[in-house]
């Protein structure tokens, strides 16, 4: 029988609950955020003992599906003010389905000013008070735990960022190789800290594991499904040879590579970062250009990077991450960048928000643009120890623009956009201005079909077709998130036919149901409009639906675009 | 005839505009509201180009009607992100209204990087860059323009925080002593910073004076309206022995004066800082225990602080102000108070702000409860020098609570609440909430009914009657800001029958009209009502009228009471 945990900090005691049954039919995003759409009020603090932090596996999960590993994390988000779900990859999303754990839901502050950790196996979750680890790095957390417990512990954790509560920190998850992938975007790590809960540990040792109502309609399903997945260009071909980085060219050539703070559409620097000068540094110096983030991913599109020794530098080396410090902060040197990342996972800060936020402190004077080393060294100075100025940075772009006065702050409800200018690839603007979460690629992706040729076309440049282009995805995203599939699934879920119907294939031979195309479309529908109800009553209004006033009023080289959807087209997003 | 000055700073240009006949009606807030509703992007940044800051004198201003001297000053304000109002006395609003400006708007920004002052005479305004006086503090602004273009000259002026566009600078303005007062509040003096405006100069010279179109008609009124305020015990006596100070003592003993950042209604050392203690030691050290903010001024509340060797320490030191730093920053020794306000006074800071903010602080353990050495270091060294931990500061208490992740942050519309505890006086709770700009007591001092038994009496630990309380004395406000009147006319006002007819009276003897009290409650209702309706277009709602969550759910002493409206019983503030 699937449960729920649910921990109270306040009273420090633990439960073990049955599912209700409006739930059993969710996972992932979609039980994360009916959960914290139930049980949170809109208007509470986000770091207050109102609050609640859940983390949920995927519809999918503990399956042996191809790529459905992945975790969601939810809570009303500190960074935003929104309602928030981050996914991530490791391992921590697959023990926790095989035990059994529809969800875990975290709630309450201790009153005494003490640290904890959580430890969940099949009997339930344990709290216990943590002194060792408090201040530690994520890597030297994911050590200790492993010593304590085993190498095969699972391991949540929050790095220096989430303890001091900056509103860009991460929740990190320890990975097949006992490095780092994040919870990032909207600043859960903080929601963590402010519970004062540095880790959760997870033991699966004699775990139930997941039943499979009809294992051989599930088999047929998911091998068509995998081969979906290898058979298309990009998630069978692109991404496991060059990484997400493969887009550095391609949105340098579109024009729509964000650069200097958002104030032009191409880096001069492109071709020292790209993804196929990274492949080939990568192979030289003997790292693995290849990489899964779980266990059973075929893309692959990770990787693990060494420096010039040879040596483990970094991993999960993404595309926004280098662009952000690349492109938008002008640092060519992808060395320096990996060293950041490699920080920045040690830390358990976002990297997406810390890079655009570093661009903005560079139009503000704080360093200068291109400084890779004081880079590195305010991640490690500043924010790593929580000086004044390092809880400035480490609160993310709208942070450092209300410190300095600066008005060029690309942020949407106060999260950073990422590396694809509004501008100039015009559908993914309707997502950063839509998404229930703030400025957001991955909740719609548009790229796809603007940039890609996934999906069909639609002109980036041109306003037609973008809205309906973003709320199709947005929709089809949020059904995708709650099943724990990557999202990189959607490139062969929008060409190839087969791919999509085995997916729901494999969703009805799970449970013994009978789900169709039309239920997961309204599956989609009902996690937006429930995120959307949250934020209503947070004092969300379309108002916030908006991009920044600068990219109305820059034009943006090297198409001279501008951000030029009037408020009532933008609108028009939310009639579904 | 009256005019508009209109200041472009992108173009460095600037123009005399005639007055719309939609305007003629209109001063003080009334007017900045309707032209900053009708000229002002709800949704801009409050730093950027779109906004304008707009000046004007009351309706009154210039007249010898008593306590009529009160310049407005307007703006989206980059604190709370609603539309803003700020009055001050001082010289400039008698002078502008004497030349005859109905209104000083300054759009645009420089594209330079340099600095700017503008200069007001009979002939327009003029544009001058600044070199000289760029970063220096208010005082030295103030005696080298005086030093340039003579004694008489009027000063409105930002400090080193202005400069800085922290959103908590005022602007300040030269009083009758060539010290200072202040347009706190929203933060104006940033908006001016951003427009790249150090100063701007006023020379009266040659100017036509304000006509009255029927003279005898106003003599006649103002005699009966300045022999209310002299007759009425608050505005006759309370307030010209003890200063706004007088307060403390009240209020503590109402168990209402927030203490420890509101964590009690009590402050153990409210003997050491009240206004008896104030006055005494004023008089000891000869110092002037009267003093008027604005020639006319019957009242005389303000007073000259001197320092133990009786030379001039500060001026204008008001109740919040002591209250902020001595009972919610535990600060018992007034003389360090008064210190921090001079210091205030020249970095142009608002006091009520930055001692909420302090508390914040302190309760983030940046430095102890009770330091007040410390505060006048960090105010010095940090806030004044532009450092990280400065700029943290220097934005006021949400951004203190930001920075640091502590919840307990009095703030509505991330404006810090002012002193006068809403839990124990629950009107002003009401006027908190609601207000257009974030928390003020100014908007409707419902202190005046709930405390001070004025215009009747209602129970502040009551919830009946104080919506209907604050709505009434928010409609007259409004009204009353237009004027040019000081706030302090409400007491008379509110308890003797003559001096409301009084105040019609003399408005309608100025301008040949025949306004009746109905008007004037109208003109009330249609200034929140534009202000309402920029701050919905700047995408705020009722959810955004509520008190943070602390004040729900921890009861204060000495009366163990809660915030306990609910949402439905806040909103229907709004049924007029």
């Amino acid at each position: 029988m699937d449960k729920i945990l649910r921990v109270d900090m306040s009273a420090l005691s633990t439960r073990i609950e049955t599912v209700p049954a409006a739930w059993a039919g969710l996972g992932g995003r979609g039980l994360t955020s009916t959960i914290v759409a139930a049980e949170v009020p809109p208007t509470c603090h986000p770091l207050g003992a109102n609050n609640k932090l859940v983390f949920a596996p995927g519809l999918l999960t503990g399956t042996p599906a191809a790529n459905s590993g992945r975790l969601s994390a939810g809570a009303k988000s500190p960074l935003t003010g929104t309602i928030k779900e981050s996914n991530a990859g490791g391992t921590a999303a697959q023990m926790l389905a095989r035990l059994g754990i529809k969800a875990l839901i975290i709630e309450g502050l201790p009153e005494a000013d003490k640290w904890y950790s959580l430890h969940v196996s099949k009997d339930g979750v344990t709290i216990q008070e943590e002194t060792e680890l408090v201040g530690k790095g994520n890597f030297a957390v994911i050590e200790a735990v492993e010593a304590r417990l085993g190498k095969k512990t699972g391991v949540l954790t929050i790095g220096p960022a989430g303890e001091l509560k900056m509103t860009a920190a991460n929740i990190s998850v320890k990975d097949p190789d006992s490095k780092i992938r994040s919870h990032g975007r909207g600043g859960l790590g903080a929601v963590m800290g402010s519970k004062k809960i540095k880790f959760i540990s997870i033991d699966d040792q004699g775990a139930p594991g997941v039943k499979i109502a009809d294992p051989e309609k599930f088999k047929t399903a998911a091998r068509t499904f995998a081969k979906a997945l290898l058979d298309h260009p990009v998630s069978g071909e692109g991404l496991p040879t060059y990484g997400t980085n493969v887009l550095v060219n391609i949105l340098n050539e579109a024009g729509g590579l964000p650069t200097r703070n958002f104030s032009t559409g191409q880096f001069a620097g492109a071709e020292k970062i790209c993804g196929e000068t990274m492949h080939d540094t990568i192979v030289a110096r003997g790292g693995k250009p290849k990489h899964g983030c779980h266990a059973g991913c075929i893309i692959q599109c990770s990787q693990v990077y060494p420096d010039k020794e040879g040596k483990y530098k970094t991993s999960g080396f993404e595309y926004e991450t280098i662009w952000g410090f690349g492109a938008d902060c002008c640092i060519d040197d992808l060395d320096d960048i990996a060293e950041a990342d490699n920080v920045m996972d040690d830390l358990g800060i976002d990297s997406i928000e810390t890079a655009v936020m570093f661009a903005v402190a560079m139009e503000a004077g704080v360093l200068p643009f291109g400084d890779g080393k004081g880079v590195i060294r305010l991640l490690r100075e500043e924010i790593g120890k929580g000086t004044p100025l390092g809880r400035i940075l480490g609160n993310g772009a709208g942070s450092v623009g209300n410190a300095y006065g600066i008005t060029r702050v690309p942020v949407v409800k106060n999260q950073g956009i990422p590396a694809y200018d509004p501008r100039s690839v015009k559908g993914i603007g309707i997502t950063y201005a839509t998404s229930t979460m703030g400025a957001d690629h991955t909740a719609g992706y548009t790229i796809a079909t603007n940039i890609l040729n996934v999906g069909g076309y639609v002109d980036p440049l041109k306003k037609e077709g973008q809205v309906e282009l973003s709320r199709n995805l947005q929709i089809a995203t949020a059904a995708v998130d709650s099943t724990g599939m990557c999202i990189f699934i959607a490139f062969p879920a929008l060409d190839i036919p087969e791919c999509l119907p085995a997916l729901i294939d494999m969703i009805n031979a799970r449970f013994g149901i009978a789900l169709t195309g039309e239920d997961v479309t309204n599956l989609g529908k009902y996690v937006l409009k429930t995120e959307r109800q949250f934020n209503i009553g947070a004092g969300f209004t379309n108002k916030h639906d908006r991009l920044p006033e600068f990219f109305y009023t820059e034009p943006v080289a090297p198409h001279n675009a501008v951000w030029d959807f009037t408020d009532e087209e933008i609108d028009e997003y939310w009639n579904f």
